[in-house]
């Protein structure tokens, strides 16, 4: 056996099944290696960013580590933008890296690089391996560090040498630990806050967004009358009818302070306390003001869920309080395309079942409000704002669940990023409907400009925010990768050609012009 | 004036008036300042690979920095790949990044990360700015320490609060410092070496390879009978008709030692002592024996052209000895596509002052010998070996030189990496011809495999090689983003293509199925 079988037997053996990859020559060892070893299934990338987002979509879907397989410091420094995301995103992901044999190095061939410093700002743990018998054990301590509830970033350096080295060794997997409990001291205090002074609202994040974390949450809600609200952009939000009603945190700082304004307490739970994404001149970094009283049920990193459900049985609610959405989807929408008829068209016929991965602001807004009654949904979002994730995210999110219809509404700035996700999902014919939001331009940045007051952009300013001249053809980019793709203009043709890319297997584009 | 505007006052005094961008929230008081001084040129990319790639070929051919503007510690992490090449080159590149403001970022924002851990591995010089007013000098200092001859890599961290404030500051530029002269000793004991023992090969590389130092290396060759050998991946090597005759040493280790045993003497001249791309099992790191002799005229920071005259003159050697290449370019090839007639196809219509980009190893392997009696050209290759830098260099190389043509030699694979480099070649009406070299596989894994000896390659190696199932379509590909394109499946096709895409204004593509 090879020191890279060793790895990839170990990995198996931790239940982990696929590996994102985008070889080079240093990982030669570990390609044979996945071809000889029975069990794991290699998904080729043509980008690493594409690699390590999807890891983030497949870890938030199965709760299992993402493993990708990157090529040396560059080839990794290609994956770190989503690497930072799904670190924001609390996902699991087992990078391998493949170095240069280490008697190479000393000599500094064209591709060595300083691995650890570009993987430790993205990791929360690295390590480079010393010899060809440590390896599986490496390997197996990369599967416990990754696996640390709710999930964590482990970089795994492999000289080449010791990959190709016979070994001859197997590793014990070590036990995964159950996440903390939260003290029931505090459960007690928080029950006690939630009857005593109101009004009062629940932020919820993480975990606390999955569906037994909202049933418990509902319940509280329904004891004490406190608001639930999530966090701006939840990993995996589980939703639609059946599940509770939430307000969602709005993204940008006034709207947002003004939506928490009412609350005496805000009661952090499994969110942190949340932060404006940027600083705006004259606006505080959090949202919660000084003058609110901020309590913690449970951290990110607690039993979030067994905490909820303890707080619901200590404030005396039934098991089956909550209230809880009824099945209500939207009209078909007529007319023109605007982000209210997108919006209106995917919760129209979106399937029980489906995974929305959502990467956009201005485009993709109206859709977290207008899918609230739409059939169980799962909910992805981009918590970390590296942009170009949303493509990536949702191919991982479809290898995981390959029963599950995908629909990503992807922006076209952020789209460009990783277009070349497209591919894998056409060739692993993936269940994955891109609705791609075409508005030639980062509205994000026009609407910054005219936050900071500029009425009049200039025209180098305007270059550098419109995506026009030329105009991206997305319909072209897809087919060009192997993917189905039409252009709509209206809301009526975007519902049609949707229901139609649901119905047909494989991937489909759709851009929607706004 | 805002502290951005100081910032970009600061470039333009410095003579650096283009910058390659892809800005977000933070760097909007840039993107202002950019609109209000005259005399800087914003260049807009889609991905920040491009812009880094492309500063890398803005500074390969005006031997100014290029200059980049990138969002947080995620946007520069996109472009690190091709900061490593430009490294590896030696070019001069200086990057903004617009940070968020400092009283934000203790409450650890989504984008917030280590940027100086992202930034170290691939820059010579990094600093944050510490506050307002002094910017400008900060600007100042980053263009003497991109400035450093050949060329490195500055990377200056810009707090969004400081770029919004009211400053008064203009900054000193420093002078900056002629290269090292080579000790006169040097000289001479190096012309004794070449008169006394032989055979010797001469290794030039960096500066070494354009028209002035490759002058004095035909002088020296003429008096000494010594080879002249190039280093396998010139940053930019000035060469064609006119030139004297130069060896390139092979990527591969086998024939590299090949080509260099017969030499008694190894002299590098702007070269590093050449080692291998990977380390091979039973094959040395370094291309030269240990029982060969290897002497150092000149390192790449040194003022090379200097000496290789310094020594041509001690040999004594005429001002117009040496033996150029004559005009003689091959016929136009007819019948199949292979790597051999693209080379012949290419260097049969190249213009005079073409700029070469290759980014391939299979299947752009011939054109350096078939091209050696073209026109005179520049040629720039890959030194660094983070794949996807071609068509990001072509770019930068073109809106340097508006009036040179510049023909992309670029793999399927490697294009894949950073196919938006094509928009902005649109946008910018670039007289770029990209010859995307289709051979629809990852061509140097399959060569990788069967030189560590597997013969029978498995369904999931297969898998991790090829770039089939679906095949790419580049002519979509290109279309989609605004460029002409055709696909080929002849030489003469290609070659009649090829003359209307260099007769036609702004960028082409030409698929070639290999």
């Amino acid at each position: 056996m090879t020191g890279a079988e060793s790895v990839i037997n170990t990995a198996v053996a931790a239940g982990i099944d696929v590996c994102f990859a985008n070889p080079g020559t240093t990982e030669i060892p570990l390609v044979q290696a996945i071809d000889n070893v029975a069990g794991m299934r290699a998904v080729l990338v043509l980008f690493e960013g594409v690699a390590t987002g999807a890891a983030d979509g497949y870890s938030r879907m199965t709760g299992k580590p993402g493993l990708t397989l990157l090529h040396l410091g560059p080839g990794f420094a290609n994956g770190i933008a989503y690497l930072h995301d799904a670190k924001r995103a609390r996902s699991s992901i087992i990078n391998l890296i493949g170095e240069h044999a280490t008697w190479h190095i000393p000599a500094d061939p064209p591709l060595n690089s300083d691995i650890e410093s570009l993987a430790r700002p993205v990791s929360h743990w690295v390590h480079r391996n010393q010899s060809a018998e440590t390896q599986a054990s490496d390997m197996a301590e990369a599967v416990a560090a990754a696996s640390v509830f709710p999930g964590r970033i482990a970089t795994l350096i492999l000289p080449n040498d010791y990959l190709l080295a016979d070994v001859n060794s197997q590793a014990e997997l070590r036990p995964i630990a159950a996440p903390p409990k939260v003290e029931p001291e505090t459960i007690v205090e928080i029950a006690k806050l939630l009857r005593q002074s109101r009004p009062s609202a629940l932020f919820l994040g993480g975990f606390g967004l999955r569906k037994r974390g909202l049933q418990a949450a509902a319940r509280i809600a329904a004891a004490t009358g406190c608001q639930l609200i999530c966090e701006t952009a939840p990993t995996h939000l589980e939703r639609g009818a059946g599940s509770p009603h939430l307000l969602r945190l709005p993204y940008f700082p006034e709207p947002g302070m003004e939506m928490l304004a009412p609350y005496q307490n805000v009661i952090l739970a499994g969110a942190r306390n949340p932060v404006t994404f940027f600083g705006y001149p004259n606006i505080r970094s959090y949202f919660v003001a000084p003058e609110q009283n901020l309590a913690v049920l449970a951290t990110p990193e607690d039993d979030i869920a067994a905490a909820l459900e303890a707080l619901a049985d200590e404030l005396g609610a039934s098991a089956n309080a909550g209230v809880m959405i009824d099945l209500a989807r939207p009209e078909r929408p007529t007319g023109r395309l605007t982000p209210e008829t997108l919006a209106r068209a995917v919760a129209a016929v979106q399937p029980e079942g489906t995974i929305i991965m959502e990467e956009g602001i201005s485009s993709t807004r109206n859709f977290f409000q207008l899918s609230n009654g739409a059939p169980f949904h799962s909910y992805l979002a981009q918590p970390g704002g590296a942009i170009g994730l949303g493509m990536p995210c949702a191919t991982g999110a479809a290898i995981a669940c390959p029963d599950r219809p995908v629909i990503t509404l992807q922006s076209d700035g952020a789209g460009m990023y990783t277009l070349q996700a497209l591919w894998t999902q056409a060739r692993e014919g993936l269940n994955v409907t891109t609705l791609l939001c075409n508005n030639r331009q980062y509205q994000i940045l026009n609407i910054e400009l005219r936050r900071a007051g500029i009425e009049q952009i200039g025209d180098k300013a305007r270059t550098l925010i419109g995506l026009d001249n030329p105009s991206l053809d997305w319909v072209s980019l897809a087919k060009g990768m192997g993917v189905a793709a039409v252009a709509v203009e209206t809301a009526e043709a975007l519902t049609q050609e949707l229901e139609i890319a649901l119905a047909e297997p494989g991937p489909h584009l759709i851009e929607v012009r706004l």
